[in-house]
C-alpha cells in the first residue's frame, strides 16, 4: 500500500510497559512518537540526577532501544549494567544521555543525538523538560517524596495513594505537544499507574492536548494490580484513576485482557500482593454515550511472566482501531 | 586523481603525538591505519582495568576520535570527562569501549563497534591483545613497574631508564600485523618514547614485521626531552634508542624540527625539566650508506605549547614520502 497515509501514533508512558508496546508497534508501517515520563529518580537514574544535576536518563533509554533499528549490540550495550567498581549499577545508556546531556547543556539535544546514533524508527520526547519530582500523598495524610519512595514495592502495606504530583510544576515539551496533536491514535500504557503513567498526565499542557487532539484515544489497562500502588483495584478503578487526571470522556477505548494466567502463575505472584486484574463484566453504565468502550481480548503472553503478548495479541488489537 | 592508488599509511604509537598525526594525514586521500599501545594503566584508563579487568581503552579511544568522521559532538562526547560523583574523571570515551568489551567479552569486537559508530575513516588497531603491564629496570637497577608510574613527572630526579618490557609477554594482533605487512609508509611518533612508542616495538611479531614490511618507516622525532624519560637526550639518542628496540638499519628517515620556539617558551618549560631537542648537526655517520636518512624541517606549531603544526607543517613532509 504505497500510497496508504502513515497513520502517526503516540506512545504515553514509561518503563517496561512502554517498551513492549513500541517494540511491537516499531513492526508496523507507523510514524511512532514515544512520549515518556520525567518522574523517574531510582537506581542509576536517581543517581546520575544527583550527582551530575542531570534530568532522568531511564525512561527515554529504555524508549529509545525500543524503536532503535541499530544493531542488537548496540541496543544491548544501552541496557548494558556495570557490576561492582566505580559504575556499579549503572546502565551504560544512562551514562551515555548524561554525558551527552552535559556536553550540549540540554537534555532535549542529547535524546537528539542519541536517536541518531541508535538510527531509531520514530521518535523519543521527554514529556517535559523541567527537572521534577514526583510527590505522592496517601490516604492516612502521609506524603512521599520522589518516585522511587513510591514505586518500591513495600512489605508493610501502606494506606492507598490518593494523589500524585510534580514539583516544581512541569511545562510540556512542545514538541511532545505537536506530536500529540498530530496523531491519529494515541496510546498510554499499561505500566504502573502512579509511577509510569500519570507522571506523564499531570504535566501542565499533558490533558488539554490529549483532549484537543483528534486521535482516537486508548488506555491499555494492565493484567495485574500492583502492591503499594493498585492493590485491590478492579478494572473499572484503573480507568476512573486515569479519567480523574485525563478528565472524563477523553478516553475512546480501554483495552482489557480477559485471559486468566495459570492459577500457578497467580499463586507466585500473589506473594508479591499482586493480583489480577478481571475484566469487567458489564458494559460501562453509559456505553454508547459517552466514551470510553470496552474491548475485551486475549492479550496474554505465554511464559512464566504475566505480560501482555505484545506482538501476536496488543499490537493487532491497537492497529485495528487505525 | 581518481585512478591513482591509495598509498596505505600505518601510525604506530599512542598517547596525543599518534591523534596529532592521525588528524593531520586524515585530510589526505590514504588508507590509515593506527596501531596503538596497550601498555596504558593510569588515569580512568587505569581504574577501568582494575575494576572491570578489561584492555586499556585510552589509547585505542584517542585513535577513533582522530580518525572519526562523525559529528563533533560525537567526538566531543567520546573525550568529555565526567568531575565529581560516581564517574570522577572517567572519560566518556573510555566506559563506551569497557562496557562493550564486557558485553563481547572482547576488546577487538569493542573497537570494530566503536568504529562503526564513530564513522572512522581507515582502522585503529590495538597493538597486542594480550593483558599487559609495562616495566622499566632503571640505571640504578630499580625497577618500576606499570606505565602510569613510568610516566608520571618527577619532580625528584631519577636514574635513567636502561630497559622496559611488558609482563606477560605480549603477541602482536595479528590483524596489526597485516597492516604493517601491507603498509607503503609507516610512521612511528612523536610521542613519549618509553611511555608511547617502543611500548608497541616491545611488542613480539611487531620489530620482525616492520623490518618485513616493504614500507618506507619513518620516525617523527620529540620536539622536547621530557623529564624522568629522555632527560639530557641527543636528537641522535631517540634514534639510536628506538633502534635498539627495532633494530638498526630499520628506520629509513627521520625527521627532526629545526625551528626553535621562543626563549621565553622554553623557559617556562625548562621549569617543567623539558629541553629543546637541538636538530643534528652533523649527517648521520654513515650517511648514504645505510639508513636513515636525516630530514630537518621548520615542524613548529606557533602558539604557547611547543608542539608539531601537524596540518600545515608535518603532514605535508609526511606525505612527500609517499
Amino acid at each position: 500500500m504505497p500510497n496508504k497515509k502513515i497513520c502517526k501514533v503516540a506512545v504515553i508512558g514509561g518503563g517496561t510497559g512502554t517498551f513492549m508496546v513500541l517494540s511491537a508497534l516499531k513492526e508496523y508501517r507507523l510514524d511512532l512518537t514515544a512520549i515518556v515520563s520525567m518522574a523517574d529518580d531510582g537506581g542509576s537514574t536517581g543517581t546520575l540526577r544527583d550527582q551530575y544535576g542531570v534530568l532522568p536518563p531511564g525512561d527515554v533509554r529504555r524508549a529509545l532501544v525500543a524503536l532503535s533499528e541499530s544493531s542488537e549490540i548496540l541496543r544491548e550495550l544501552f541496557n548494558y549494567r556495570f557490576g561492582g567498581g566505580d559504575l556499579d549499577g549503572h546502565s551504560f545508556g544512562n551514562i551515555f544521555l548524561s554525558a551527552l546531556e552535559k556536553l550540549t547543556g540540554n537534555f532535549a539535544s542529547a535524546v537528539s543525538e542519541a536517536s541518531k546514533i541508535l538510527n531509531i524508527k520514530g521518535g523519543v520526547l521527554p514529556v517535559t523538560l523541567d527537572n521534577v519530582r514526583l510527590y505522592a500523598k496517601l490516604a492516612d495524610g502521609k506524603i512521599l517524596k520522589g518516585e522511587a519512595n513510591i514505586d518500591i514495592p513495600r512489605t508493610k502495606i501502606r494506606a492507598k495513594i490518593k494523589k500524585i504530583w510534580l514539583e516544581p510544576k512541569a511545562r510540556i515539551n512542545p514538541e511532545a505537544k505537536s506530536a500529540i496533536l498530530a496523531a491519529d491514535l494515541i496510546v498510554i500504557g499499561p505500566g504502573d499507574l502512579y509511577t509510569s503513567l500519570i507522571p506523564n498526565l499531570i504535566v501542565g499542557g499533558i490533558p488539554e492536548a490529549v483532549k484537543k487532539s483528534k486521535a482516537k484515544k486508548v488506555f491499555v489497562c494492565n493484567l495485574m494490580t500492583k502492591f503499594g500502588e493498585t492493590q485491590g483495584f478492579l478494572a473499572e478503578d484503573f480507568v476512573a484513576e486515569l479519567e480523574k487526571y485525563l478528565s472524563r470522556g477523553v478516553l475512546d477505548f480501554v483495552i482489557f485482557n480477559n485471559k486468566k494466567p495459570p492459577q500457578a502463575v497467580l499463586a507466585r505472584y500473589k506473594k508479591e500482593g499482586a493480583e489480577f486484574v478481571e475484566p469487567p463484566v458489564v458494559k460501562h453504565p453509559m456505553f454508547d454515550k459517552i466514551n470510553p468502550q470496552y474491548i475485551l481480548a486475549d492479550l496474554l503472553d505465554d511464559g512464566p511472566l504475566i505480560r501482555h503478548n505484545p506482538r501476536q495479541k496488543l499490537a493487532k488489537v491497537l492497529t485495528r482501531l487505525l
